[in-house]
C-alpha cells in the first residue's frame, strides 16, 4: 500500500509557513509500514488541485490532503473533492477546531482530507486515520499481505572530528545497502550523522538488524562516534565527568560563553561544572583571570601560549580537576595577516595532561563559535 | 515565468527532516515576482526523479531541485540529470561546502540543481540564481510582461514581553485583513512575531503598504516591539549600548553562560561586552565574584538579594557601566517547596538604577534558560 500527501495552501507555496504536516504524516505512515513515494504542495487553485488528485490516483493507493477545509473563500478542498463525485464519504469529527475531516472512495483509491492546523490534524490522524489504514479490509483491498506487515525503526549514530567525505569512505559499503536496511549520511555543522533505518515484520527484528549495523559502524569509526539519537556531545562529556568524578572550569574568549552554556544545558551539571569565565578583553584576561602580561604582549591574545595560560589559570581559580582555555577570532572583524578569522586555540589542562590545539574554521561568526565549542567538547570527551 | 521546486531525499519523505529549503526558495521566488504553483518531494530514486522532472518540464519554465548533489552513493541528482542530456551546463561554485550547483537548458526549460544543506543552498540561491532569474534575457524568453509583473514582500515585526493572546487582541483588526495585504501571528518561545505580507505591481507599492501596517502595529504594541526581520533581541541591546557608549558585564548562575553567549553573537561585541562569569557553585559566587556569605546563607543562592549582589559585584569586578546578575532554578532537579523549577531572579545595576525582577518560567531546562535570557536582554533593552 502506498500513500501520497498533497498539502494545499498558497501560504505554503509562498514559503510563509514551513510544511511540518508533511513531515509528521510521513513519519507516522512510515511507522505504520505504509510507503510514501511522493508528496507535493499546491496553492488554493481548484484546477491544479484536480490535476494533482488525478496524478496521485494514478500512482498511489491512498491520497491524503491537508488544508483548505475551513469556511473562508480560499478554502477550496471540499468543493474540489466533491466535484470529483467520490463515494462512501465519511466525516471525521474535529475535536479541536471547527472543520471536520473526510474519508471517501474515489477511482478505486481512498481519499482522505485533513484540516491544515497541526494541532487539529495530528490527533485526527493518529486517532482516526492510522487505525483505519491499519485495518484488515483496507490491507486486503490493496493486497497488503498481513503476514508481511512491517514496522520501521531508525537509529542515528553521531560522529565528530571527521569530515563527511572521510566518514563516507569508511562506511562506503554500508551506504550502498539496499532496503529493508539502509544507512544514510548527513553532514551538519561540526558533526556527521549516519542514520540506520530498517523495515521488518517485527520491532525485535528491526532492532536486531539496526544493532548489527551499528556495531559495524562503531568498529570502523571507533571513538569518532560520540553518541546516538538524542545524545549530544555535551551529554557524552557529562557522562565521563560524572563517571570519573571530575570537576571542570572554562575560560572563554572567542566562544563568548557558548561552551559553558552547552555544558550547563545538561541536567545535573552543577555536579561537575564549577565556573565559567568569559574574558573578552585583555584587561580581564590579565586582571580577573591572571594571564601574564608577558604572554599577552609577546604572543598576542590569540595564541597557543595564552590559551594554555587561560586553561591553567581558570583551573587554579576554580580549584577544579580540569581547566579549559579558548581564544580565537570569531570574525567578521578583528583579523590580521598572520591571524585570520577562524583561527582558534583550544587548551585543556589536567593533572597529568596539557594539550593545546590550533584550529582554522570557516563560516559566519556563530558558525565559528559553534565549531570551536564542538572541538573543545570533543577534546574533553577524548582526553578526560 | 513559473518555477517549480523538487526536493530530493528519502529522509524528507520519511519525515525525518522538515523541508525548510522549499519555504526559503518559495519566499525568495515570490519576492522576485516569480510564480510557484507546484513543489514536491521525492526519495533517492532515479526513476521517480526522472518522472518528476518530466512532469515539471510540462508545466513550469524553471525547475529547481534541491539535494542529492553530494559525493555519497545515495546522491542521485547529478547522474539522473546528466542522463537527460541537458545543454549549456554551467557549474555554480559552492563557497561553503564541496558539491557545486548547476544550471542547464533542457527541453526549452531551465533546470537548476542546488545542494541540500540550507547554509550551502541559501547563499548560492541569493547570490547566483536570483540575479540569473531576474535577468532580461530569461524574462524575454519566458515572455514575462514586465508591466504586469508583481512582487511580494514581507516584514516580520518581533515582540517580546507579552503573551500571544494579548498581542492577538491588540492587533485583532489587522489579523482579519484580506489579500493583497495580510498579517499573520506566530508564537515562539519568549517571543511573538507578526508577519505582514503584501503583493503589488511594484516594490514601491508593497513597501508603502507594509510600512503603513507596521506603523499601526508599532503604535499599538509600543516598546514591546524590539525589532524586525533578521534583527535579534541581542542586536537591539547592542545597538543601544553602542549608541550610548556603555559597557556591560554579566554574572550568570542558572543561565550558565547563555546571556554572555547571546551578547557575543553580535559582531563587534568586544566594544561593549567586557566580562562574563558563570558562577555555578556558592563557593564561586562567594570567592570569585565576592557575593557575601551572609546573603547566600540568609536568603539562599536563588534570591532577589543574591541576584542584586551578583550584578553589583560583576560591575565592580569588570569596571563596567552595567552589571547583570541572574540566579534561578533551571531544573529538572534542584527545586524546593518555596523555590520551584522555573523561579528566576534577574538584576540590572547601573549608575542610576538598580532593578531586580522575580520571574516564573515553564518548560524544559533549555526552555527555562532561554526564556530567562530573553527577559534579561529585554530588561536591558528597556532600561539602558
Amino acid at each position: 500500500m502506498t500513500a501520497e500527501i498533497i498539502s494545499i495552501g498558497t501560504e505554503l507555496l509562498l514559503g510563509h509557513i514551513v510544511n511540518t504536516n508533511t513531515a509528521f504524516l510521513s513519519r507516522k505512515l512510515a511507522e505504520a509500514g505504509i510507503d510514501v513515494y511522493n508528496t507535493s504542495v499546491i496553492g488554493d487553485n481548484p484546477k491544479r488541485l484536480t490535476d494533482s488528485l488525478n496524478l496521485a490516483a494514478r500512482r498511489s493507493d491512498v491520497i491524503i490532503t491537508t488544508g483548505g477545509l475551513g469556511p473562508t473563500v480560499d478554502d477550496i478542498t471540499l468543493e474540489t473533492v466533491n466535484a470529483l463525485a467520490p463515494k462512501n464519504t465519511k466525516w471525521i469529527k474535529n475535536r479541536i477546531g471547527t472543520a471536520p475531516g473526510l474519508m471517501a472512495d474515489w477511482k478505486d483509491k481512498v481519499i482522505i482530507c485533513l484540516p491544515g492546523p497541526p494541532r487539529e490534524l495530528e490527533p485526527m490522524f493518529v486517532n482516526n486515520i492510522i487505525p483505519f489504514l491499519s485495518s484488515a479490509p483496507l490491507r486486503v483491498r490493496y493486497a497488503v499481505d498481513n503476514s508481511g506487515s512491517w514496522t520501521i525503526k531508525s537509529r542515528t549514530i553521531k560522529i565528530t572530528g571527521l569530515p563527511e567525505s572521510v566518514v563516507n569512505n569508511k562506511v562506503l559499503g554500508l551506504l550502498k545497502l539496499k532496503p529493508p536496511t539502509t544507512v544514510g549520511i548527513y553532514a551538519k555543522l561540526g558533526q556527521v550523522e549516519l542514520k540506520i533505518m530498517s523495515k521488518a515484520g517485527s520491532e525485535k527484528e528491526t532492532s536486531y538488524r539496526i544493532s548489527a549495523i551499528e556495531k559495524k559502524i562503531r568498529s570502523r569509526l571507533e571513538d569518532y562516534v560520540f553518541g546516538c539519537d538524542d545524545e549530544t556531545l555535551e551529554d557524552a562529556v557529562a557522562k565521563t565527568l560524572l563517571k570519573k568524578r571530575l570537576t571542570i572550569a572554562v575560560a572563554e574568549s572567542c566562544t563568548g560563553g557558548l561552551i559553558s552554556n552547552r555544558l550547563t544545558n545538561v541536567s545535573g551539571s552543577s555536579k561537575y561544572f564549577i565556573m565559567g569565565l568569559v574574558a573578552y578583553s585583555n584587561t580581564i584576561k590579565e586582571n580577573a583571570l591572571g594571564v601574564s602580561r608577558e604572554a599577552l604582549q609577546k604572543h598576542g591574545a590569540v595564541s597557543k601560549e595564552v590559551a594554555l595560560e587561560m586553561a591553567k589559570r581558570i583551573k587554579l581559580l576554580a580549584g577544579t580537576d580540569i581547566g579549559v582555555g579558548i581564544t580565537g577570532i570569531a570574525g567578521p572583524g578583528g583579523s590580521t595577516k598572520s591571524k585570520p578569522v577562524g583561527l582558534v586555540y583550544i587548551s585543556i589542562v589536567m593533572k597529568t595532561k596539557r594539550i593545546v590545539r590550533e584550529l582554522r574554521f570557516k563560516g559566519s561568526r556563530e558558525e565559528i563559535k559553534f565549531q570551536a565549542s564542538q572541538v573543545a567538547l570533543d577534546m574533553l570527551r577524548k582526553n578526560i
